[in-house]
């Protein structure tokens, strides 16, 4: 698995004040760990130490956010009104900043909007990309409120050696998987960069005051550029900064500067957002809320997460149900031992099983997941009986997704593409 | 006078292939002589180490540009059948970088195009700011070839503690001195940043394509930022380079890449331009040709340029009558002797005096203006003379200029900076 893939979303995360973020910088500075043995998390490379993966408690600690709680998932509840999805009650979204913020807003009935995105380097998504759309989708639905994706194709453009064009396709295609997940048009406003900057000089204008805020030190110290990073490489967290302020959006939010925004996301995208909390109040802006999800993992196993760069490590949207079965059979890293006699008396380890760990992001039912585990750990589920559950379990939810994209045409693309007011009166 | 003062116009000068182009950003570098005695110039300052003002030969060779030599200047007249400006004769616009090339396609009957600009920092615009837009006029007529004026509000944003709209109002007002030189609005689109680059997808698309081409390290040998630069500054090259492409402007020139521009400029600005031409034949580009001004100097003599942010140094164009003769009589630094009896045996020096200098980039009549020039030399003229000359000059040009600036309404304004096709077919 190659570790250069970027991005499972291009929303991402934010943190505290200026020294906190600056120490925080410093400690998770360009992934290079303080210590031998510390993962490696940034937007560019995910590398975990241990066969489990990355250690989230120790990066909350490192990155100076917070442990969503079970208090805080059940106030959440109630404040909705929903039950928590899995991704939420199952700890995958494990870590906050500012979410109490929001819940509080929400509660007074004051306004925020929801932002996350998308880095578009290949035609197909897969399923590790689905997970903040879908937990997006839910958030949407339980707040309704505003939602803007951004589809970083110009990121895409100056970190891969594609043309301006190829860019701009990939964030096409992948604007339809994410239409496929069922947002409301008229709650959702989804834009590339590419065109977006070119339709709305507010946009442009926001990216211009971020960029005068932070020096070049600044974003060394936050992303590891380097001096042979190209210029745009180094500008480019601007970008994705700027849709944190409502103002970047005239359309939805007139003039409004008051309206803060919650980010769902990847940690790996916590940088940027880290960086934009910071400057945020110098700005006038109210500071970015985040959750993070963790990483969704390859088949081969925990360690990295599912990158589209590796065929074999990744389950496309596009892939067909024999093509699933055939990846889950041959590549999906196993917690079972290595016989049947010695699984049976041992059991298996869910912690490491991929097909177990994928179950967690999308089998719906809590109970049955339990019994899963149960039986896999005592031994009485063989791993070939957990990879028939699994490849059903996304066999369905991929023939879903590839049912509802076949109605989504240029033409709705466009509409959800169109600057415009939303439903919201602001 | 400050020495912080940006570029008496935004257009600027070019040059050679990559090794070349190392070079010279290194003996350039930011500014930082090589040697002690060495003239400071670039984007941000201006300093030469002789009262007669900057060496200008000695610069031709550090950047690495040519000569306009007499010959030149005469094929030029030759080609359009014009009489050279006297900014050309009188060696103002002193040396250019493939103007050759250019004169070769006026010939050939190939289309070019010019390309200039200004950095909007006050709005009140001086002298120093009208002579490349004079010269710019006479090349247009001259040529007859569509004319972009890029007004970089962004970068004064960035550069200097301005808002957004503090900005934009200086574009608007310096749009108004610009058009009040005389432009044809069929020939001529005038842009300022903040606006052009959220009306224009492709005019964001080549500058993340230059972006991607140029390192941090090639930017700071070309410009000389520090690690303490904001990553606005560092990006803001790309933005000035933009308009050397003609794909900048799809609504005057289609998608044609094959179309180069000729772009009139005081030598300051030449590091952004050999910084373009060294990377456009990699993106499938002409090299931008340039032809390079000398400064217009300060009141206070010729070691500075003239700075709207020291009102002593500039003679503003909304300077009253009165207050030409004011700034003249008082602080134009004077090459005369300090007595009558003694200026009558010595003579003046016209080579530091402000006076002499002036009249050169705005006396038209060669024969009185050499006449001038041996009266002073040989004590016959007395300084106090010469001042009233100037002042009547400066008072008659000065006068015009408001008269033609008082019909330049909001609206005149917004047709110039409309993208629109111009009076050519491409």
């Amino acid at each position: 698995m190659t570790n250069t893939e970027t991005a499972q979303n291009g929303g991402a995360s934010a943190l505290p004040g200026m020294e906190e973020q600056l120490e925080n910088m410093r400690v998770s500075g360009d992934g290079a760990p303080s210590e031998e043995d510390e993962d490696i998390v940034n937007p560019w490379t995910v590398c975990g130490k241990s066969d489990a993966g990355i250690d989230y408690d120790k990066l909350i600690k490192r990155f100076g956010c917070e442990k969503i709680t079970p208090e805080l998932v059940e106030r959440l509840e109630r404040i909705t009104g929903k039950p928590a999805h899995p991704l939420l009650k199952r700890g995958i979204f494990f870590s906050h900043r500012d979410l109490k913020f929001i819940l509080d807003r929400k509660e007074a009935g004051k306004p925020f909007y929801l932002y996350t995105g998308r880095g578009p380097s290949s035609h197909a998504m897969h399923l590790g990309h689905l997970v903040p759309f879908m937990f997006t989708k839910w958030l949407q639905e339980a707040f309704d409120v505003p939602l803007v994706i951004q589809l970083t194709d110009d990121e895409k453009f100056l970190w891969k050696n594609l043309t301006v064009e190829e860019a701009q396709k990939c964030a096409v295609e992948n604007a339809k998987d994410i239409i496929a997940c069922g947002f409301d048009k008229e709650k959702t406003f989804i834009f590339a960069d590419f065109s977006y900057i070119g339709q709305c000089p507010a946009f442009y204008q926001n990216i211009a005051l971020i960029s005068r805020s932070i020096t070049f030190n600044q974003a060394k110290g936050c992303f590891g550029f380097g001096d042979s990073d190209c210029i745009g490489k180094i500008h480019f967290p601007s970008i994705e900064a700027a849709p944190c302020f409502a103002t970047s959006f005239p359309h939805i939010f007139k003039k409004r500067k008051d309206i803060p925004c919650l980010i769902p996301c990847a940690i790996d995208q916590d940088p940027y957002f880290r960086m934009t909390r910071d400057v945020s109040p110098k700005l006038g802006f109210h500071k970015p809320a985040l959750m993070h999800s963790s990483f969704f993992p390859a088949l081969q196993g925990a360690k990295t997460k599912m990158s589209a760069s590796d065929e074999n490590s990744a389950i496309f949207l596009t892939d067909t149900a024999n093509q699933i079965k055939k990846k889950i059979n041959k590549y999906a890293f196993s917690g079972g031992q290595t016989t049947v006699e010695e699984h049976r008396a041992l059991g298996g380890n869910c912690d490491v099983d991929i097909s177990y760990q994928y179950l967690r992001f999308f089998y719906e039912d809590d109970e049955k997941l339990a019994q899963i585990k149960e039986d896999y750990t005592s031994g009485k589920l063989l791993t070939g009986e957990l990879k028939a559950i699994l490849i059903a379990e996304l066999q369905k939810l991929v023939a879903e997704i590839q049912l509802r994209r076949a109605t989504v045409t240029d033409g709705v693309v466009e509409e959800f593409m169109t600057p415009r007011a939303l439903k919201y009166n602001f």
